[in-house]
């Protein structure tokens, strides 16, 4: 149960941060990454009910935004992945396969899906038939595979990644995907707000964009070790698979015409992020919204008093259950106060409440909360009302710190040597003006040793500069990272 | 949109019952089947719904009674699969296999979970230390995949199963499982009670237990068209996984012990087991509880009273949604009553209130009950306490009615040659003497070319009989059925 000894302060974890991620997952009894093979992990209770929080919010944006939940098979016949050319191309090397049913080798093999467009796209075809099908917007929750080739990572990088929430949607017009996408994005900024995680938004270069896309938008988290983490995506897949499996609907004239499709995604790493960017040295910590626990009730009893003690703490455990809290009252007789005081910690529940004699005689709790541990006595009459106001303060507070760290870490340079520094000692996001030629942007990568995430999408700004590598006058902001 | 034209009289379905619920899947948009893998399923929206309430009423059962939900990975090792002998023995040739990770191939290949005890018994070796981790009651709701030589059908036998619930306990001692199996039987009598689906709870014969199980005890549906389905089995493992992975703990004494462990599971066939114990010649019919819309309204208009019908309709709707009510408003412009009419009774919709001028005129709404097709006026004040008496009404007739249909098939007989007759023509479940012995249990499933489904768990009836086979005096009853 040992939290490896990081130093508080965030900018400083960049040494040990994976260590750090890896244990506090275990220790904090979220995922074991222990399964005989490399890449699957198994979500424990405790990590299971946190992703199952976090599930619901997004499920909740996605239902109330005119999405259906939805759930299709596992499998992809080799000849489905293969009818989108750039798709099949980018998977083949990722997949695994199935190649044997029982003792039989299957005539086609079956991949299994690394993601689900050629697992739709068939059924797509046999449900639109008309203009009056279309939009349709679905989405499922899986678990999607890849045969990654780089070192695997709990949550980040699996090869069972799970969740995967992928969106599918499609539409009658262009113009109508576009509005789609910008939708999604919108959503997913409100998903990422509502659990105070900061990120930049930016559309991908056309090397890194999603196979069979147009173009890919993506969420990015700056992590405390200094490297991009791609939080989410969202593509606008033009008609590349309708044409490819030939979707088409009858328009309001009576011809036919391809449909026009959009994909979004996140993954486990939504989950991931939460842990990331509110995690201190003492464990995780967890946004109220999302914290299986959001109030953990512990007795400070001392002899003669240890009845009225836990019978306040029953009392108040009560009140809170009554106004819709979820309360643990931790009454185990074989852990110290100190012992549970740091079990929930590790466990990031956001507010703590003690009840020792000295607050009883004072008819008062002792509240912590977990973001900053700071402690303040309050009316034990007045404790629904405190623990409704501390959990407001903790959401804004987590979302604005997380979004202040990160936004310190951007930087705007004008020399390939200064982004070159930066990004060598993973100082967080560089920006510089690049021309927008795929070829300088290869250079530009291969200068700086980093990645290039792509133009920003949250900001309209655009820049009097020069490209770094052609010298060429550039308007536009290109953003760059090591990423994971 | 065609529903199959079968007798009203749920006895006369046996002829095309598999059509009947064909053809429902799809034209109730439950389950599109027609994905290019044979075995595999879509979960469409409503499907979708129906799904998530079912298996909500297994979650809150189980997270009620101290299990934890988890999430454990796809991939088996062959390694691991083969550990316990008698399982692997039995499962080796129905699983399907992934042998490829892109490009390369496994140095050792990994089966897709036809079930979890593999899966599991790993990571409990590694979570359990002492008798205080003890009991342990996990479950998950996955898919699972079995390479089926048989016939596939839509939920009922599927390559791809999903979802499959399966839970997984561990204990101190024989007695302690013994006293699972009980916990886990009554579980699941709650779950089918409250949805109401009958069954028979039957225990197994040896040859047909679960592959590494001590005993099996399973619960039977009889189909309308007189064959047995199973839809609930419940495994006493013993200590056999325990002894495989090497899973012990150490006692209160100090001495190591191997654990005792149970599982439990219910499949899809949770959900069909609804579909077909109430479905009709109209389409589905859906126990409140989990139907995803528990009551929709339809305007009856009638020139130059458009108004005031949509305006009536809708403040019923808001009441029936303040009081916490699944309603849809059906104003779809498109379709004449009796088109909306079709379309919520094949969806199962249990309640259906149409307001018409006249219904306005007299201050009253026409409630139509989707189970007895039966139509009620009642005052338009009294809506609410109207739909909570017809829901309780239909959850009640659903189970009474689908209890009384199945309990007139069980028939108890006293020679080979009735039993025979009646299993031929599907007459349903037969109950006869048997001795016990395995050779005798053979030759009768033969001679009545049937399945035995074994001893009657939900009834501590002997009898004085003798066995059909070897004629010796037999206490036991048997059943037999024909079985999907």
């Amino acid at each position: 149960m040992k939290v490896h000894g990081l130093p508080v302060k965030r900018q400083k974890w960049s040494s040990d941060f994976g260590e750090w991620f890896r244990d506090i997952l275990i220790n904090a009894e979220i995922m074991d990454y222990r399964y005989p093979i490399k890449g699957s992990g198994v979500w424990m209770p405790y990590g299971f009910k946190i992703r199952k929080n976090v599930l619901q919010i997004i499920r909740d944006l996605l239902d109330n935004s005119g999405h259906s939940e939805t759930l299709f098979p596992l499998l992809i016949p080799e000849t489905s992945l293969a009818q989108e050319s750039a798709h099949v191309k980018s998977f083949e090397g990722e997949c695994f396969w199935v190649t044997h049913g029982g003792y039989d080798p299957l005539k086609v093999r079956y991949a299994l899906r690394p993601t689900s467009e050629t697992v739709i796209a068939p059924m797509l075809k046999l449900w639109i038939r008309s203009h009056a099908d279309l939009p349709k917007k679905l989405y499922q929750v899986v678990n999607v595979f890849r045969y990654e080739t780089k070192a695997t990572r709990p949550i980040i990088r699996m090869r069972e990644v799970e969740p995967f929430k992928e969106a599918h949607t499609c539409h009658t017009s262009a113009e109508e995907a576009e509005q789609q996408v910008n939708e999604a994005i919108k959503l997913y900024k409100q998903f990422f707000d509502d659990i105070g995680i900061p990120y930049v938004v930016s559309r991908r270069p056309d090397w890194d964009k999603f196979a069979g896309a147009l173009y890919t938008i993506a969420f990015d988290l700056l992590c405390p070790d200094g490297r991009a983490l791609q939080i989410g995506t969202v593509h606008n897949l033009g008609q590349n698979f309708a044409k490819a499996f030939g979707i088409t609907y009858e328009t309001m004239d009576g011809s036919q015409e391809y449909i026009w499709t959009t994909s979004y995604g996140i993954s486990g790493r939504g989950i991931a992020a939460v842990l990331i960017a509110h995690g201190d040295d003492n464990g995780i910590v967890l946004p109220p919204k999302i914290a299986p626990t959001q109030v953990a009730i512990v007795p400070v009893p001392y002899k003669g008093k240890e009845e009225e003690v836990n019978q306040a703490c029953a009392d108040v455990a009560t009140k809170l259950k009554e106004a819709n809290y979820r309360v643990e009252l931790d009454m185990r007789g074989d852990l110290t106060p100190g012992n549970k005081f740091y079990y929930w910690e590790l466990r990031g529940v956001p507010i703590r409440i003690e009840i020792g004699p000295r607050d009883l005689a004072n008819g008062v709790v002792t509240i912590v909360r977990r973001d900053s541990l700071k402690k303040q006595t309050w009316k034990m009459d007045d404790v629904v009302c405190a623990v409704k106001r501390f959990a407001e303060e903790i959401t804004r507070d987590l979302r604005t710190n997380a979004a202040a760290w990160m936004k310190e870490r951007v930087y705007r340079v004008n020399s390939l040597g200064e982004a070159k520094t930066l990004l060598k000692r993973r100082a967080g996001i560089v920006e510089v003006a690049w021309c927008g030629k795929e070829d300088c942007g290869h250079s530009l990568e291969e200068a700086v040793e980093a990645r290039l995430l792509g133009f920003p999408e949250d900001t309209t700004e655009k820049v009097d500069g020069k490209c770094l590598v052609c010298g060429e006058s550039a308007n536009n902001i290109v953003r760059l990272a090591q990423a994971y």
